[in-house]
């Protein structure tokens, strides 16, 4: 350790160096909004070595991903790619390519993600309109035929699934209207994807994104990415380029494509570990996965209902994979999920926004979307309850 | 497979769907510019379950990584913290935050990553001006000071360790020149971070990036970012937001700080990952760590000397973690990496750029810098060129 360096330099301070100790993290059943806990298998395909980003071997990784996450959304799009960051980055890269200086960005807001949808499109110099239903509730058609007709925007944004009220909106119609129109339409899939039934082509969804995690049952850290044919031609014919590097699809498109460019060094093993998770859904299938979800909504909404919880979302809006139970009068719920997490080391959500302090949230994802989860959660729930 | 729906959707199109295999990843020996291979600690630290961004565990994680990237960096600041991307993330985090439309932006340009700090300054406004020198040289503090005082940017940027050129800039006296012409210094240490002498607070330096893998020897996709107190005087007196939302620093500094608000979803197990890496380079030590790769580097040089082979850059400046090679006359670059791969499983780079065709690129960096790696390097070459 002391050594002489030929090289003229400083001497090092020591004042931030600290000896560690080895990593020690709790086992945790996580049963909250995210992130939630990985398939064994998954963790498994990511703890092997980096290949080079440019290796033959991990080109034809990138394929077979990109494929599957076709398969996922049920989509045709050939640019669909996970992007390298966690699922914020995916959504930003929706708005990022296709948004220039004034153009108008209509958002329905009726959770917590339709106002960072609005924070992210103003960033890149948008007119952003919005329109509003309270926390829990969905949009119909007929509301948003009125808003396309009085906004004439660019992009309309929407939650499919959203992880602040555990509502999912019914799709049926707003890609017909978004069409008539003439405006993209921008789906956030970030708790559907690999969970509920979704339809990207059948809907007529422009550009969606959605996570690692959650329903695919991966580390948080690579979120996939669409983009229709429509939505490439509005990034094909920006005035200026897309306003962030890292996202710009003008490039990913050249190192995802037939050119394989470099662009920027790839989480090559978080690539792995969605490729693994890909896999996994693919070998259980849509069908059977959906129902998966379905079943242990159903299980989890029974046993709240024989304990008298209330959930928030009425029957049938409610999203499978998150449920938002109402805390009952005169229970403390931080206390609630302190315990859960310090006597059961269950994660559970606690509300935000509009919800704050008003529900709680469950999440029933991917990996953990079984029975025996949802017993374990009610029979823990009622322990600290008693 | 052949469940019913009772939710009522199309059917699920299966023309994306293929059965994959296991995943199968080639043993490689990366000794290009990166990825480089990770240490089997930190793969065996990022192996583990994900918990919740806002655990109490996770938390404590959070500390430590930032404690121990001071460490690394030689730096005090207060906002040193990991990007939840890959390198490109950071860099583009450390304009992101700073330019705002108009300001004026000075970039070095001796490499590849000066043009891109050049196309990613544009893309958030700047008023971009440039000062060259050829790939493989560096500059004086004559030039910067005649610079500066021509264009008296607000941020100058500059690269510590060009990856494309293998090039390690002198520092001394930059940091006073920018202080002198009150401009931000903002400095690329993507392959000396963990390799090479490094110290940002006694070299001035304002703003700088690296990369979880090279150096630190672990995956791409966290990536370390920091800014001195004057770098976040720009950003808390921007006139507007920062036209990033998942870069933004200003939200950061509440999840990061005392505010623990939720941001985004962390990249949980690169965290993991990148904090044993950061624990491996504070029990190595920072004077052992660099006399490692200073050691790999000469017995590197000596053998190619050997070898009659002639490195594109003059010794005093040469960068030991990276080494260009020039390509003698007659013999084609290109065939000798793909025989390196098929025949070795080494990977090692081709030039970029102006270098393109004339060198290759050899990357000794954390883990891989030994000498026995030097040695497998060198008998395969000889092999190879025979």
């Amino acid at each position: 350790m002391t050594t002489t360096l030929s090289v003229k330099s400083p001497s090092v301070d020591n004042s931030h160096l600290k000896a560690l100790k080895a990593l020690d993290i709790p086992a945790r059943l996580l049963l909250g909004p995210g992130p939630s806990n990985a398939d064994p298998a998954v963790l498994a395909a990511m703890d092997r070595q980096p290949i080079g980003h440019l290796d033959k071997a991990y080109l034809h990784l990138m394929d077979e991903v990109q494929e599957l996450m076709r398969y996922a959304w049920q989509t045709d799009n050939r640019m669909t790619l996970p992007v390298s960051g966690t699922g914020s980055a995916a959504m930003e890269a929706t708005l990022a390519n296709t948004v220039e200086p004034g153009d108008k960005v209509l958002v329905c807001v009726n959770g917590y993600f339709g106002h960072r949808l609005m924070d992210m499109a103003g960033r890149y110099g948008a007119d952003v309109c919005q329109i509003n239903r309270p926390w829990g509730d969905v949009f119909t058609t007929k509301e948003i035929r009125a808003a396309l007709e009085t906004h004439r925007p660019k992009i309309m944004a929407i939650v499919h699934a959203e992880t602040s009220t555990g509502v999912c909106q019914p799709m049926e119609g707003i890609g017909d209207l978004c069409r008539e129109f003439d405006c993209l339409l921008l789906l956030d899939t970030v708790t559907s994807l690999g969970g509920v039934p979704l339809f990207l082509d059948k809907w007529g969804v422009d550009l969606a994104y959605s996570c690692s995690q959650k329903g695919l049952s991966c580390p948080p850290g690579s979120s996939p990415f669409t983009m229709s044919d429509r939505a490439l031609d509005a990034l094909n014919n920006r005035k200026g380029k897309v306003a962030n590097w890292y996202l710009d699809m003008s490039l990913l498109a050249n190192y995802w494509g037939k050119g394989r460019t470099y662009h920027h060094t790839a989480p090559v093993n978080m690539t792995y570990a969605i490729r693994e998770a890909l896999r996994l859904l693919a070998e259980e299938g849509l069908d059977a996965r959906w129902k998966r979800h379905q079943d242990a909504a159903e299980r989890l909404y029974a046993g709240l209902e024989d304990m008298g919880l209330e959930c928030h979302v009425p029957r049938e809006h409610r999203l499978h994979t998150l449920t938002t139970i109402r805390i009952p009068d005169g229970v403390d719920g931080k206390q609630v999920t302190a315990r859960l997490i310090d006597e059961h080391d269950m994660e559970l959500g606690g509300g935000l926004g509009d919800l704050a302090g008003q529900v709680w949230r469950v999440g029933l994802m991917g990996y953990n979307a079984t029975s025996d989860n949802v017993d374990k959660f009610l029979s823990a729930l009622k322990q600290v309850l008693a």
